[in-house]
């Protein structure tokens, strides 16, 4: 039998493998004697046998699980490091929370200029604003606020983005939830800032905020450094995502850009810089040592119109009005990401993952282009549909993000929702809220979310506890932080790397998934030709 | 047609007319010519038609109730008034706030003499009997608290029950969440004002505590008030309410009593004596004033050997081991209050309800004895099996204080759960806890259950205040409160009786329910044999 170490040094080597195998598959349905191993029916049978597995594995185990939780002081599922792994930093308070803020806000500073009035050019004051909008600070309410995705929002993409308008007014938007607007987002800072006060509070609540960068001009970066860096938008329990919308089809027909270079061009090119020389963008500098990966975000339910090909023309001369595909954005952020890395690690600096969103809805090409190039994802709710590539995950332990209520709202409802399936199979999936501005209700969004899935699944303490430690895991927080969060020995893969008395995850849990994993890949290995066994040790 | 006001005053009579008719149909089966409207058919095709009837309002008027609310200044699901209308005292803390308060009084009063050693007649402290215990402050989590219901207890009432125990010690459930025993329930209460405190912080939600007398001895209630008033155990957020356990077996065994007329005896009697002289227990005077009703409590699915029929013996002459059947209980309850309320009200005392535990599992006749006695009753699961004791609630309105959680962890999973069809019939259904320290992981449980209602069943806002409205009525509040919390003109019937303004139900949707419920009576009342309709009348 190959050794665990070997089998855990190749396992991404030999997922990608098959993967490429699959992804064959799947887009050129040529078959060869050797792809029998990698047929669908194959992979089903498989997920079937995982997800029968678990159950017994939990019939068998349980009290077992239960009393080395009971036997381990102190820890439990309150006082262990869960990360939201997927939240937008414009919704990330909640509807009380924004609405709060606004009415103070007009309470306290009613003269401050907030906006150019488009008619006369001159500045407005907040009180003008609200004036203008014919309201009040004591009419406000969470209904005229109107940001919770409601039963009209189901499938409609477009009717949700709309929620993201307070009182569906983009002024509103514009003047609270961004950081770069006529009073340089301060509004937008200090509101965050209450919710990483929270977070703090709560001592053991973590979030990685998503912040988008547009890629419509080489000044965003900066300007959103700045920002930060001004009002100290910070928090140990904090970090960043960047999330590039994919919208060049949009920036395109405005004009804005010529081709779908400039989009990369002002994404990456900063960066570089700042790379290559801090003191040339200090604050960006600063900045980036709390951004830990970047993401591609939008309606993935848009009709494509144009695949991914060899014959797809490079960036530069992609100059069509049409919006290139999901894989397209995805392979070439990927691609500059990587070089960018490599720069990066050679000067001794922080580098970035990919995590885009990825799944939600569209096409399964989306999640083939995930596996191949992220290093995880968030939704992945189209893995249930495809199960080579919902195995392959699993082989691969790619980190899912996902957001239960937020499908709900939008595109699966809750008792439809995949999560308990992918969990009971092994896959690395973690809870996160997306976007508790349109979603929760509670001030607690992130425990909300397990609060709901823990009774609905009928989820014990030890997968609680478990599905916190993936978002641990898929975070991008430090090392150190992850030594001290999980135990010091984290990385090793099994119960070597284990820590109950932190973690509060049974070994007897962390030893069946490892040996399960173990199982497949040994399997999958055996059954491999020769040559392919050969590149992959 | 006849009008609203005389159907809305005879409503009740009708019911329950229509009741004794089914209750004979349900008990003897015997049939005749006009009782074919009461047939389970014709319900079950009227509780569908109401179903549909609910869903094409909501297809036809759901932007109309949106805006509405929007349009309502200040008001919105956050700031309505809520009550919890059905928890119990003892658990009313969640598991978290529970330890919390037992590692603070631990470490603040370690000395404290807390309890008899049964062996050496000693009295101990705190710190002995942690010690006894083999346990530390530091060691106890939520996991060797071991007080939530996980999956173990589906359908095991009696594990539910063992959950009672923190650390499965009986003896930590007597220190700390009793309220007679060595301490003289000390902190039992200290608790209780913690939880009262941040209800009062919140505003909104408002509770109904549920607190037992077990009909052991005469003293019980005079204890009990002594408690209260000795610590001050009060809020303006909260009532009590009495729960009798169904014992009488366990007691008989023991041979605490001979007949269980003593049990009667030893709830009602001191009762009686206070409202016929206050002074005499001044105490439990003062506690009535906060008590608004009682329930009957105890594990519904156990088996009940001898039906309530009219050779039972009177209380004082049942003396068998066997306990009563749950009918048998609630008719002496009800009898016994009906003449203590018609008392009280003579010398101008407030007056009490009865509000059981009933249809959380068991036979179908404990919600025929609670439609025909019950003021409003809690849990009513069982009602979606008997079509037509469903439509008789509805007809009569009888409150029925659901918990979905609570159920989800006994008795019925979360997707099964009934109540959002009665919600839909127009049955007059609230959300409640009840047991916030088993079932609940957030500081607001009350808010945590509407909180999954909400996406899991989407609920709309108008549902989600439509919902809190019903529990206020409910409730046994006061008059002056309710109509402060309602609007003051709350007990007038359909759209006068509304204020969209305090309780943000749109006038839209309670014309609906009204105008719905008229329809049926209506019918109802034309299709009766004209003897029936002129006593109706």
């Amino acid at each position: 039998m190959t050794s665990a170490t070997q089998l855990s040094e190749s396992r991404r080597t030999i997922s990608h493998m098959i993967g490429t195998v699959i992804y064959e598959t799947l887009l050129r349905s040529t078959e060869s004697r050797s792809m029998d191993l990698c047929k669908k029916s194959h992979c089903y049978r498989q997920l079937s046998y995982l997800q029968n597995k678990f159950s017994l594995h939990c019939n068998l185990n349980e009290n077992r699980e239960i009393s080395a939780q009971k036997n381990t002081p102190h820890r439990d599922f309150y006082n262990i490091r869960k990360v939201d792994t997927h939240v937008h930093a414009s919704s990330c308070m909640n509807q009380k929370h924004l609405l709060r803020f606004i009415k103070k806000t007009m309470k306290t500073s009613p003269g401050d200029l907030v906006h150019i009035d488009p008619f006369t050019s001159q500045p407005m004051t907040l009180d003008q604003v609200f004036k203008s909008l014919n309201l009040t600070t004591y009419e406000l309410s969470v209904d005229t606020l109107d940001v919770h995705a409601d039963r009209n929002a189901f499938h409609r993409f477009d009717k949700f983005n709309a929620k993201y308008n307070p009182i569906g007014q983009s002024l509103l938007r514009d003047i609270f939830v961004r950081s770069d607007n006529y009073i340089h987002g301060r509004y937008f800072a200090q509101i965050l800032k209450e919710v990483m006060f929270d977070l703090e509070e709560s001592k053991y609540q973590n979030a990685e905020l998503r912040l988008s960068i547009f890629g419509c001009n080489m000044e965003e970066w900066d300007r959103l450094a700045e920002w930060a860096t001004k009002y100290k938008v910070y928090s140990d329990n904090v970090r960043w995502l960047i999330q590039l919308p994919r919208l060049y089809d949009i920036y395109k027909a405005k004009g804005k850009l010529d081709n779908f270079g400039e989009i990369l061009e002002n994404f990456f090119r900063p960066l570089f810089e700042v790379t290559k020389a801090p003191p040339t963008h200090p604050e960006l500098h600063g900045f980036l040592q709390h951004v830990v990966g970047f993401d591609s975000v939008d309606d993935e339910s848009k009709p494509e119109h144009i695949g991914f090909y060899v014959d797809a023309p490079p960036p530069q001369n992609w100059t069509m009005t049409e919006n290139p595909s999901y894989s397209y954005y995805l392979y070439y952020m990927y691609a500059n990401m990587v070089t960018l890395n490599a720069f990066r690690k050679e000067r001794g600096l922080n580098t970035f993952v990919l995590r885009p969103h990825c799944g939600e809805a569209g096409h399964v090409q989306h999640l083939i282009a995930g596996f191949l190039l992220a290093d995880s994802i968030a939704h992945g709710l189209l893995l249930r549909k495809v199960p080579a590539l919902q195995y392959l995950y699993y082989l691969s332990q790619i980190g899912i993000s996902m957001s239960p209520l937020s499908n709900n709202s939008l595109f699966l409802s809750y008792h439809r929702q995949p999560l308990p399936d992918y969990f009971a199979r092994g896959l690395n999936v973690s809870l996160s809220t997306d976007d508790p501005l349109h979603f929760h209700f509670t001030k607690e969004p992130l425990v909300e979310e397990y609060s709901i899935a823990a009774p609905i699944w009928k989820l014990s303490s030890t997968d609680l506890c478990e599905l916190a430690k993936n978002s641990v895991l898929q975070s991008g927080f430090s090392h150190e932080l992850k030594c001290s969060w999980l135990g010091p020995n984290y990385l090793e893969e099994g119960v070597p790397g284990n820590d109950i008395s932190r973690n509060n995850v049974p070994d007897i849990r962390v030893a069946y998934r490892h040996e399960t994993l173990l199982d497949e890949l040994t399997t999958l290995l055996a059954a491999l030709p020769s040559w392919r066994r050969t590149s992959a040790n």
